[in-house]
């Protein structure tokens, strides 16, 4: 396993601070530990929380085909689902074209009152290289279906044959075209994951630009950092179950997006950017997700920054598992808080 | 060490079910670490961080004497502090009586405008058995000195000479007296810890007793559920430097104050309670945190029963750590938060 390897380099490295400065650099030392699943959480997240760790958490192509096989297959799986949660939750989906940027149209059969004319965009996850086209979806089709809102879901260029700032490059062009059609104080921007990290960069791109910022924003538990600072990439190491460690598959697959630029520029890990001026901002999380650092660190800083800024952590979530059972009572509290957030900051 | 028994008594707790049911309650089998102290913190938290085990967290008395010296101990050790933080934060500390239960009046030198009629009680932590006296008001010096506001802290009787509701009841008679010479809507009740519980227990016993209600309440890291459920009592055990892992000394401690009673009872575990007419909520809790599920337990069931709460999860601490070191950036961040929510919810 690559992580074993991991785990040696980072004795190697620590050993020495530690014989040197043994209180300030002193690492903790955890003993292998069996963990049981939680009772205090619903059956439908303890079924989440009970099942193995990803089956590719840990497999890293070493070819650019290698990738796409992968990403197709994870693609693939993902789509099988997405009929029967359009059926459940009563929304339709439709491909468009947006300044020459791919996207999809999610709509739900009611669309309520408070919502007529608002508009969310939406930046799916996958690490900036999985979940192409109808895949990248799933999220927007929980939010549409569960809040009753018209979504717009960018579905970027991604690595292996487009590298950042493509992505980024397409969300913001969708952004761009859609407040010129729509009233962004009556628009939000929400994803999670890679999409958590495109929608701050999203943000702190627009604010360079001097496009209009949206009125609030929902990055769910955002790959803020990708230089490996967090101090739950430790903690919640080969305890999250989806993301499992630090300089796995999910790491590998940043890796290809950054592609040689400096990943602490804050269109990449957008934790080390000006986070003054951000629109109201709502952050999810669970306790043992890997990212949980890496979201509360966010919460902290728009907090230092002055900005209304709420988090949500729930009980026991690995990475991202907020939205991946439609029937667990914590999903639709996730995505009903965000509703809420959004229906307090948007105009209507 | 005493762990080592627990575990084996969870392994065989766990087995059974695991046999029977293998997906559902698959224990997450984590190996040994070693976790670095992080660099996304202050130096001073770092500091915190890079300390060993709280020397005492599962040396375990056998009688009530036993306890008495450990606690003396503890008290006198903190008390040692207490005079350059009286200098420090320029705030005074007078012994008081308040309806037969002893307290403390603790009032900076410069109450600020907003604050001139407002008046907040504290609870303080100790796992209900340790923090007797002055050693007990710490944090009710920091609420004052940093957010320049009145405080009376709670000194509370405990085990092993008053198990519950010994603690509970004393802290209801300052409530009652001091509601009767102050306007509820300019008060609000806050406590870490065991001083959590007894927030969130305060504020069940007044619903029940038709009491006024604070208008604000600040539980840092609740003891909320005494019964032992809580995934970050299994994920962050040996992890949080402070508690360091559940059945050692601190809920030994718990166990005196429970005496026998039902530890479910919501006044013992508020997270049973019915939350709903909760004065507005700020929580307070680290990632390292051996209670950051009872903390954001009590947050989702708080937002569910449709409560005003708000939570803020400090990186990389561990239990209460937010009151440890005056001069650690986030010590200020955290009560600056608390001051503003209080700010924002008691009437001037």
């Amino acid at each position: 396993m690559k992580i074993k390897k991991l785990t040696a380099v980072s004795l190697i490295i620590f050993a020495p601070l530690q014989i040197a400065f043994s209180q300030p650099s002193a690492p903790r030392e955890v003993p292998a530990k069996s963990i049981p699943v939680p009772t205090t959480v619903s059956p439908e997240i303890q079924k989440q929380i009970a099942a193995p760790l990803t089956s590719t958490w840990n497999v890293i192509p070493t070819t650019a085909d290698g990738w796409r096989e992968q990403v197709t297959a994870g693609a693939l799986a993902t789509e099988k689902i997405i009929p029967a949660l359009l059926t459940k939750l009563d929304v339709k989906v439709e491909p468009t074209l947006i300044d020459g940027v791919k996207a999809f149209v999610i709509t739900p059969a009611t669309i309520s009152a408070q919502n007529k004319n608002r508009l969310l965009i939406h930046v799916h996850g996958g690490c900036f290289v999985s979940s192409p086209g109808l895949s990248g979806t799933v999220e927007a089709i929980y939010m549409a279906g569960l809040e009753h809102v018209k979504v717009i879901s960018v579905d970027y260029r991604m690595p292996p044959d487009h590298p950042y700032p493509a992505a980024l490059d397409d969300a913001m062009k969708v952004w761009s075209a859609t407040t010129k059609t729509h009233d962004p104080k009556k628009m939000a921007i929400f994803g999670s994951s890679a999409g958590g990290n495109l929608t701050l960069a999203m943000v702190l791109r627009a604010k360079r630009e001097n496009l209009p910022l949206p009125a609030a924003i929902a990055p769910g538990t955002p790959m803020s950092d990708l230089t490996g600072a967090g101090d739950s990439f430790q903690t919640n190491s080969m305890v999250d179950n989806v993301l499992v460690a630090f300089g796995a598959n999910c790491d590998q697959r940043a890796a290809l997006y950054t592609n040689g630029h400096d990943p602490k520029d804050p269109l990449l890990s957008p934790v080390y950017g000006d986070l003054s001026g951000f629109p109201p901002t709502i952050l999810t999380t669970g306790t043992r997700d890997l990212l949980l650092s890496n979201t509360v660190r966010v919460h902290r800083k728009l907090r230092n920054a002055g900005v209304t800024s709420t988090l949500q952590v729930f009980e026991g979530q690995s990475h991202a598992q907020y939205y991946r059972d439609i029937n667990a009572p914590e999903t639709k509290e996730a995505f009903d808080e965000i509703g809420l957030f959004f229906d307090q900051h948007l105009k209507k």
